[in-house]
């Protein structure tokens, strides 16, 4: 991933509004939240796009590894266009990387990745991903 | 306010999606998450339609009261209604009125008050709500 | 509840260091986040207290009602003593009284109350209070 | 940074208890949750131990990059254990590590970095880590 990166470099977009608390001390969204945005992208995919039911179904995504670098302070009340795809589509895992735009331009306001497992809900074990899951996760791939 | 009002009631309005960690464990919105919406659709307000500088005006609004009743519960990934109208506009302070909606429909999910009194950014002393931001909230007042 | 209170007034108590991220733009922890300090002593304490398990329990306490009222500022990196009561015990649900205290002091930051009713945990159907949480609460009730 | 470190392989610790609405959907502490705590213990320690004056001072340190991997879950109302060391300490930047424990045990939960920038507040322009951050931040540092 690079900070030249532009919208054109991802697959799937989801606009985030900031929220007034998403700001801190500094006046800026908190590194934190950040990752909110990121993982607000990635479920909102497998949910809208994959069929996941995150209430019943039997499988579940949880996370193992996240990173973000942070090139451009984000405002509330700005509103984020995240941006999303799909790096490695494992058996068990998926690694997602995704851009963080402020909606009115085309630089990078982060960059980042996050690595989801799926498991059984009720063990924990790590399972291979469900065929409407991996199918939802392929559309968005560019391995 | 009551729990039978609908979004004719209001007089401005937010979009706010939720986000996937707004859901608690048991698989709905937590209510702390309720007031993060509502004062995000009071500061919008102020920012958008009043011209608060929230970065370097002397005024600033600062939260004294909150109340939310919560009617229906909201699950990630919905998408929120915000309403919102000015229930008193005194001197120094206003008291919102808040609608909290799910974008599908025209009932209540949560209703709730809320107070800023405008205080010095330095001294946090009470001050008469700047010609502006009163301007801004005797367009959106009930009273 | 008056903003006279102390510490005395209050039955069980919890504390609650502030997180860097409590605080807002303007330098102070966010209205919402006092919300949050709120149902975390009234959890921990079904939870510690009165046996309850979020996991698994057929019956879970959702919230209804709340309110919140802000005296003084909070701080990061201030630690927070959470007293907790319980104001009103009926049959399905119960109002909490809660004090916000910096630890340091016996002057009132934020007085609230919070108000929970037990369901099922599969139809959001309100039944009476389990007796293990019924005794517990008892043991704070000021009514 | 290795999954088998224990609390003997960092400096300075900060008890974190976890609040109710740090779970998610799914029972556990939620993946962004991890990087409040972390930048609480950072923060945590400049304030405490390095003097900063997050109100006035006219440095601040701003994050450019984080990164967290999860290994075991940490559930509410646990109480966390955040160890902190240095791992580079640059002109203008400094690389923190940080374990998350369980209070109770010895095995990592999580085990992350973040990088802190140190800029004018104004203009956002690195700047050399002032002489009293400095040296608090050598006291931590292994490099």
């Amino acid at each position: 991933m690079s900070k030249q990166e532009t919208k054109a470099d991802f697959k799937h977009f989801l606009t985030i509004p900031t929220r007034w608390m998403d700001n801190d001390i500094y006046g800026h969204v908190n590194n934190v939240i950040y990752y909110s945005y990121i993982d607000t992208v990635a479920n909102e995919y497998l949910i809208h796009h994959g069929g996941l039911d995150i209430h019943h179904d039997s499988v579940i995504a949880v996370a193992v590894e996240s990173q973000c670098k942070y090139f451009r302070p984000i405002v509330f009340p700005d509103s984020i266009e995240a941006g999303l795809r799909v790096g490695h589509l494992g058996n068990t895992s998926v690694r997602y990387e995704i851009g963080l735009f402020n909606a009115c331009e085309d630089t990078l306001c982060a960059s980042a990745y996050f690595v989801h497992v799926f498991v059984r809900r009720e063990s924990y074990k790590p399972v291979p991903i469900p065929g409407k899951l991996r199918r939802a996760l392929s559309k968005i791939s560019i391995a």
